[in-house]
């Protein structure tokens, strides 16, 4: 598999992913990612990592990475689904995903961000969604 | 991996599918996925094969497993991002997915399953899309 499906849903894109990123997985679903929010002007980006029970440091660099990315194109990026162990590790491993909101699950994260188009605000980008 | 996550998106629920179906991961998934028709009552499925290239008969047979499962449950199943070579496939292999609904992509299916839902339309399971 050299592609992670990207699927459109409104105005958001949403990315679940399911198998360990090694180098190319990921440059090609960061160059897909950034092409999707040029083509559909998509104003948030959801990764769901809820099938992932370990995230390592390129992992977490990735998503850093995708959210980058995503801001400079006027796209917010949540992170959803995330397994209570992983937090735990980003922490130990000190990625604390900074500039990547986060939310419990899908739909949670679409409410944060469909909160964040209204409201506008766009001054710490740290903020957690419960 | 041993399990496909699946996603809530309002009524209805999301399976992005990446990797090849094992016996082991094709049944985890039909159990998760009738439990979570049950817990949520989710009134419909949604199957992505986007990222698939070539659909076997072992994967077009958990389809219609899913597809069964799910009507008895009162929910209906969409594959949705079906690549064209899947679809030749499918029915040179014979396997017409009959009891599927199909859609291009995500958006049309959640339509698809909406428009179902307004007119509770439940005579013919092979309508299509477009």
């Amino acid at each position: 598999m050299e592609r992670i499906p990207i699927l459109k849903m409104g105005k958001f894109l949403l990315v679940t992913i399911q198998v360990d990123l090694y180098d190319r997985l990921a440059l090609n679903l960061e160059e897909d990612l950034i092409q999707m929010v040029f083509k559909t002007g998509a104003k948030g980006v959801l990764i769901d990592i809820s099938a992932l029970s370990i995230v390592d440091s390129f992992m977490g660099k990735i998503i850093g990475n995708i959210a980058g990315m995503s801001s400079i194109m006027d796209a917010e990026t949540v992170v959803v689904g995330m397994q209570p162990a992983v937090a735990i590790t980003l922490i130990e491993l000190g990625l604390p995903l900074s500039g990547v909101h986060t939310a419990l699950n899908v739909e949670k994260g679409m409410a944060l961000l469909e909160s964040r188009m209204i409201t506008g605000q766009e001054d710490d980008t740290t903020a957690d969604d419960d």
